[in-house]
């Protein structure tokens, strides 16, 4: 079992191993939230410890003011006190959406989250982004809530199919890339993700978020680093209605930015983005055309009114934030279509 | 003029005086939200100063979801960023939908409150509660988001009907009895609520709310205090499907709770607080049934699973919090319903 702690103004520590669920001790007024998607065996490891069970529509169908309106108001029609509990169970999806009404509810309630997918675990469970999609955008509506507590239960992880896994594995590769401290391993080949090995690798992965959310709570600086890839994966995504998903588009994020970085000065890490990308095997890139995917980048939330900021890397563990020249843009681009 | 600071974690001014929205300066994206019932002439003072007009509908109509989420799409579709700016001009209302969009908006913008009602100058000019209605209930969703800094302009008053400037006074007389300092006075007789006695006097008011909210932002402990007379307030409100205002509800509701507060052995406030109620001269009661009321105060999202807890005054500027026997609810209910 591993334990990180995420030092945010009300700590709090994210549990790592197997068999967790079985262990958790809920208060009376608990709303367990959950994946309609998840298995009936996960949902029963938990479902008699709680008051009030709330299933949401599968990944992002559930982040809309429609189903947030219906759950705050299941909430107020079983006369959740502020002294109540939300528990979310499911992916990221689930947790962005659970949380925000803990956040929402009575102006804030309690919240714990109970990542089941490898993305939840290493990304969700860490950071308190909680939140909602536009017809505009996606998460574009939200707040920062922490949680009480996050148990990543290993055990849950079983059940997920092979492309599902592949979507957490790529914010762990970045957080690889982000840590100065980490060995160069393909850690992402590893056969048994099941296995201790996994676990203490996962968890070091979660520390490395835990760091930087711990230096900058409300991303103000260096919670952007966090972004790396994701200034291209989010315009891939939008540009493709979201056909893509988020951890392949952003493998192709960050090999882009890997080339942005090395055109910048910094140390070539495209060998490494590469094969993580082959490794990742994503669907096609959803459009090749830069002037297209530059004014869905212009748009991204993390831009300001002065254009886009990029993560770059001067090297491994080196992040970076820059508004990188258009002409730099477009160069790098051609240079990731090239490597495709 | 008048300043008050308000030390939350990011502290800000309220000020207060005559003339003040003409010298406001705003960034280049600011979007102006605004009651669609003030009158042109104020409107007319900000408007060539922002970017974008967002009118709402008038009074409590604009705290709903669908309001919230058009409000929000608007932002999304004028490509607004995290250096963006929301200013909300209107009553308490407008600045509720106002903050909880300021706070909502890529997981929060600044804020600013030009207030131009009495009450949304006394009461939620401070405080940094924002929020929506559910059905179930009113403010049962929402944030704690602090303004930059609020404007409160008394020349946008004087096209205030009476019976919207009475709703204020409610408050004002709440601050006024919690104010350990302030001399027992009838200020509410004042006859020219534009003058500078009345400016000093709202200036008053606003800081004992400051004090309080800076002790406690959150509302843990103290800043319960200030709901003075709000638990059946809450609850006339709720019966009569909001047909009582605010104001009225909360003058009886101090009266009721003065009532409270002496049968617990404090000093007898009701001669005062009946004097203000009928100074008020508010519509009748919606209901005179405990056993109703009561029902409706124990949903009341200030009451924990363990029931009500009111505030009550040992004596002026004496504030407590106490859950009180039912028996003396119902007694202290008879003994107020023969006051009127």
């Amino acid at each position: 079992m591993h334990k990180i702690h995420v030092q945010v103004s009300d700590p709090y520590t994210v549990t790592v191993g197997f068999q967790l669920l079985e262990n958790l001790e809920f208060p009376r007024n608990t709303a367990l939230i959950y994946d309609s998607n998840i298995p009936q065996e996960t949902l029963d490891r938990l479902k008699d410890r709680v008051s009030l069970l709330i299933p949401l529509p599968a990944g992002e169908a559930c982040k809309n003011f429609t189903v947030l309106a219906e759950v705050l108001s299941r909430l107020a029609a079983a006369n959740f006190t502020r002294d109540s509990l939300v528990v979310a169970l499911g992916g990221g999806a689930t947790s962005d959406l659970a949380g925000y009404v803990a956040a929402s509810y009575l102006r804030g309630v309690r919240f714990i989250n109970l990542p089941t997918t490898l993305l939840g675990m290493v990304d969700a469970s860490v950071g308190g982004k909680t939140g909602i999609n536009l017809p505009e955008g996606k998460n574009l509506v939200g707040a920062f809530w922490q949680p009480q507590s996050v148990y990543a239960d290993l055990s849950t992880l079983q059940s997920l199919p092979p492309q599902v896994f592949k979507e957490g594995m790529a914010e762990l590769f970045k957080h690889h890339l982000l840590d100065r401290d980490a060995p160069v391993s393909k850690f992402y080949e590893l056969e048994d993700l099941h296995s201790e090995v996994f676990a203490a690798e996962l968890a070091r992965s979660i520390q490395v978020k835990a760091h930087i959310v711990s230096i900058d709570p409300h991303e103000k600086h260096e919670r952007a680093f966090l972004n790396f890839g994701h200034t291209l994966a989010h315009a891939l995504e939008a540009v493709s209605k979201h056909q893509i998903s988020h951890g392949e588009a952003v493998a192709y994020g960050m090999h882009y930015a890997a080339h942005l970085s090395r055109n910048l000065g910094g140390a070539d890490l495209t060998p490494r983005t590469l094969d993580f990308l082959k490794w990742m095997n994503p669907a096609p890139l959803p459009n090749r055309d830069f002037a297209v995917l530059h004014s869905f980048m212009s748009r991204d939330k993390k831009a300001d009114s002065e254009g886009i900021r990029f993560t770059l890397l001067k090297d491994h563990g080196e992040p970076y934030l820059a508004r990188v020249p258009l002409q730099v843009q477009q160069d790098s681009f051609q240079e990731f279509l090239q490597d495709l």
